[in-house]
């Protein structure tokens, strides 16, 4: 059934699948990175937490009514997976200022934005993912105006259901990023993850960081931290 | 008729018009900077040089039917200019890649882009003039999306006239900034300079550097540059 590895990237192995042209299998790792891979560390039970949270969130907004490329679960650090052609944008959602932006625009940890901000950034391991402009990204990928439109607007959309979802387990969405892909049909959907490793989350009362923050910065161990997040997401979402 | 020093920035001075509540005079000044003012030197003419050939430039502008806040020039070193609220904006736009795009794209410095390209950066001093985005500027500025829609559209416009003008004096036009501002009846119109400051200008046949960049990178006296601009744009242009 597994094929062969099509890629390894620094947090997944991607595997094709014999007998099914159009799916993959995704294989979430033990492994832990930051700083565009300079730092690093393996957690073991890492690739299981990130499989599993992973495959609540996109449970949650596929029952939402939002395209992804998930299919199903296949074991603790497996999921199958709808192959797409990734483009190769990092889609970042901001509700409340963090990491770079508040270093970019002078902004204070914590403010929250009036209104939630997308940024495109170049998915360019040699390049250090460089911020970018519809205008580059028309440029550089095979995209058009309206398919940078519909990803914005799919990322607004995306980001309103999250907000609400980690509401109701105690946590603000501070930021996300997004991939997507395109299927073979041309339509454009959800790809990638949302895990810990892409979101910042912080506590709703405490505002303690509970995301891949806590190895970022040595604040605390992670696989504890995501251990907490997947508990929660299962009492509310049914994979 | 002169009034008072209302602000002084690294190349101009702005002074009030006594009687005239919305106009300014611009003075040109000596000096030049690079690097956020961490570079600059004093070059004795350069102050009418840019006046008279910023002055030419709005006058072709203007002609071409560019609503500009350039009134007149009133000396050498000064012009007479309709007083707009500076929207913080520097508003670049590229034809040739060169400067910081070549190192965040990784493009080679003269590789033509496919298409012109516009880019917005958030003119504060204290932050290095960030790259932004629309929905950056929305947020850090009084602008709505068909503000700067309306930018970006008079940006290209701007760009083809300036391409055409250039081309009469064998110059290539690869890159430059311009700056927008709100008249008091809220209508956008192009404000501040354009001239070898403001814009990369390379010769068409050799590709010799006739802009800022000579200094930048000290490769040649600028002051002897500009004037072989003013006289090229005195032949083709009547202010
Ligand atoms: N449905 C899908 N079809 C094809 N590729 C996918 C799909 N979902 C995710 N991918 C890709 O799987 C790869 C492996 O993921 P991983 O997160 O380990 O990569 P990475 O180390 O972040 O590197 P990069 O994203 O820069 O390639 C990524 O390139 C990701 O874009
Ligand atoms: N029509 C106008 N009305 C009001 N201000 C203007 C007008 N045209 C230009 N200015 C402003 O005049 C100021 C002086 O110009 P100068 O180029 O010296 O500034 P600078 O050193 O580049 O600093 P900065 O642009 O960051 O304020 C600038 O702030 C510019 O935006
Ligand atoms: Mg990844
Ligand atoms: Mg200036």
């Amino acid at each position: 059934m597994k094929g062969s590895l099509l890629y390894e990237g620094k947090a997944k192995k991607v595997y094709s699948l014999i007998g099914e042209e159009y799916e993959l299998i995704l294989e979430y790792k033990d492994e832990a990175t930051a700083f565009n891979g300079k730092k690093h560390q393996t957690f073991r039970g890492k690739g299981r937490l990130n499989n599993l949270i992973s495959a609540h969130v996109f449970s949650y907004l596929k029952l939402a009514g939002i395209p992804t490329h998930f299919i199903q679960t296949l074991s603790d650090t497996e999921q199958l997976v709808k192959q797409s052609q990734i483009i190769p944008l990092e889609v970042v959602v901001r509700n409340v200022a963090a990491g770079s932006m508040t270093r970019r625009l002078g902004l204070e940890e914590g403010t929250e934005l009036p209104e939630p901000i997308v940024e495109f950034y170049y998915k360019s391991d040699d390049l250090d993912d460089p911020f970018i402009n519809d205008e580059h990204a028309r440029m550089l990928m095979k995209v058009d105006q309206s398919d940078l439109d519909h990803i914005k607007a799919a990322a607004h959309k995306i980001n309103n259901h999250l907000q609400v979802m980690f509401s109701e387990i105690e946590l603000r969405l501070i930021d996300f990023k997004l991939e997507f892909g395109r299927l073979h049909d041309g339509s454009i959907v959800l790809s990638d993850e949302i895990s810990p490793d892409t979101c910042r989350l912080w506590d709703q009362d405490t505002n303690r960081k509970m995301d891949k923050d806590v190895f970022r910065n040595d604040i605390e161990d992670l696989v504890e931290i995501y251990e907490i997040i997947l508990k929660r997401l299962e009492a509310i979402v049914h994979v």
